[in-house]
C-alpha cells in the first residue's frame, strides 16, 4: 500500500512515441506522480552509452493530451542523467524503464539501452527497474504495466540493496495466462551473429548485423527459461563487474605478471 | 614465451587513427600476427552499443606505410562482431582492445566502449584484454604497450575463466617509474555529472554533459587507488550481471509480488 504518490522518472529505450511507455505511463499515473525522458527516436542496443561529444536536445513531448515529457536527442543513460541533473526539480523517488519492445534476457542484458537507464538510476542512488515484453509482435502491455506497477510498490517499501537494479520480462500473455513469478539469474545463450553483405545503388559495399539467439535448455532458474515457460523473470541486476572468485587465481599470477 | 606467433585482433574506442592503437600494434607486431578492426572515428563512452538499424561500411586504412587495417562504422562492439562474423577468414588467438587515451576505472568501465569490445571478444570466446592509459594529456603510451604484450603470453599460456577478461589500467609514467601490479576489483567512486545549459546561434537551448570523478579514499585493492599510487591494475571482469547474494532475499518477496 502506497501511502503518498510517489515521484517516478519513466523513461525507456524505444523512444518516447513508442505504445510501451504509453501503457506505463498510463497505469502509473493512477498511483503515482510520473515524468517521463525519454529518447526522442528509437535508441535500442546502444547499451550503456552516454553523449559527450555533442550537445543534447530536450523537446516538450505531448501523447495526444493524455501526458506530457521530455523528449531528449541522447540515449536512455542520457535521458536518465540529465532528468536528474538538469530537469527535474526535485528528486524522482524511483526510476522504471520500459516496457521494452522484446525480450532483455540473458545476454540481451548487456546490451539493452532499456536495463542501462535503470543502472543510471542506480547509480545515481534511485530505486530503479527495467520491464521488458518479451514479444515484437502483437505486444499486450497491460500485464507488464500493471507488474510494474505493483513492483514499484514493493521496491518503495522494501528497498533495493546498493549497486542493485530489478530486471524484469514479462511474457506477452493475458494476465490470467502468465504462470508465476520466478526469481532467476542471469542467461548466458550467446547470439549467433551473421552479417548479410549487400551492394548498395552506388555500387559500394556494406554489411548488415542479423542474429538469433542460441536456443539452450537451462536451469528452471534462468530468465530464458523462466520467460519460456511463461513466467515474469526478475533477475537482480548488480553493476559490480568485478569477477571475485578469479582475484585469488590472477594474484598467483604476479610472479610471472612481473618478470 | 610465446612459440608460434599468436593471431592477435586489435580494436580501440578512440577510432583507428588514433595514436594509442599505434602504439600497440608497433610493439604487437614484434610477437604477433596482428589485424586490426577498429571504428573509423572516436566512439568513446559508446558502452556496449550495437548497430542493428543502420548499415555498416568498412574501409581500408593505412597508417602511413606502418600497418594497414580496417576502418568500421560502428561502435567497438561492432567491430569485434564484424572481424569473427565476416572479415577474417581465421578465428584470432585473442583481442586486444586499446591502448585507450583515459583511465577505465572505476566507474567508467560501465561505460567504456574499449571494455565492451574486450567483452565482446570474451563472450565469442575469445580470451581478451582492455587496455587504458590513464592520462587525456602527454600520453606515454611505451610503458603500457610493452606492458600488454607481456599479457597476451601470459594469458595465452594460462587462459582465462568463463566470461571473464582482463581490463587493465597503465598510469602515465615511465617504465622505470612505474611501481609495480595490483590485481584490484572495480572502484565505485560516482561521477557528478553537470549539465551546461548554452543557447545556439538560432537561439535554441542546447546542454552539453560534463563531470567530474568523486574522489574518495578507497581500499588499496581498488583499480582507482592502485593507479594514484602509481601501479598498473588488473581488474577480472564477469559479465554475468546477476546479484547472486539478493537473490535469496528477492525469492522471499515472492509472496508480496504475488499478491
Amino acid at each position: 500500500m502506497i501511502k503518498t504518490r510517489p515521484y517516478v522518472l519513466v523513461t525507456n529505450d524505444d523512444g518516447i512515441a513508442a505504445p510501451g511507455i504509453h501503457a506505463l505511463v498510463q497505469e502509473l499515473k493512477k498511483d503515482a506522480d510520473v515524468v517521463v525522458v525519454a529518447p526522442d527516436s528509437e535508441k535500442s542496443a546502444v547499451g550503456h552509452a552516454i553523449t559527450l561529444s555533442d550537445p543534447i536536445r530536450v523537446s516538450c513531448f505531448n501523447k495526444s493530451g493524455q501526458w506530457e515529457g521530455y523528449a531528449v536527442s541522447g540515449t536512455p543513460s542520457d535521458c536518465v542523467k540529465i532528468a536528474v541533473g538538469a530537469l527535474l526539480d526535485r528528486r524522482p523517488d524511483m526510476v522504471i524503464s520500459g516496457i521494452n519492445l522484446g525480450s532483455n534476457a540473458g545476454i540481451n542484458m548487456i546490451y539493452s539501452g532499456t536495463v542501462s537507464a535503470a543502472t543510471e538510476g542506480t547509480i545515481l542512488g534511485i530505486p530503479s527497474i527495467a520491464v521488458s515484453l518479451t514479444t515484437y509482435t502483437n505486444p499486450i502491455f497491460e500485464s507488464a504495466a500493471s507488474f510494474a506497477v505493483n513492483m514499484m510498490g514493493i521496491v518503495l517499501s522494501k528497498g533495493l540493496p546498493d549497486r542493485t537494479l530489478l530486471n524484469i520480462n514479462v511474457p506477452n500473455l493475458p494476465e490470467n495466462e502468465i504462470a508465476g513469478v520466478r526469481i532467476t539469474r542471469q542467461g548466458m545463450a550467446n547470439f549467433a551473429e551473421t552479417f548479410v553483405k549487400r551492394v548498395d545503388p552506388r555500387n559500394r559495399v556494406y554489411y548488415w548485423m542479423d542474429g538469433k539467439k542460441e536456443e539452450i535448455s537451462d536451469d528452471d532458474d534462468v530468465d530464458d527459461e523462466a520467460i519460456k515457460h511463461g513466467y515474469i523473470s526478475i533477475t537482480p541486476v548488480k553493476y559490480d563487474l568485478t569477477n571475485y572468485k578469479f582475484i585469488d587465481t590472477l594474484s598467483n599470477w604476479l610472479p610471472e605478471i612481473l618478470g
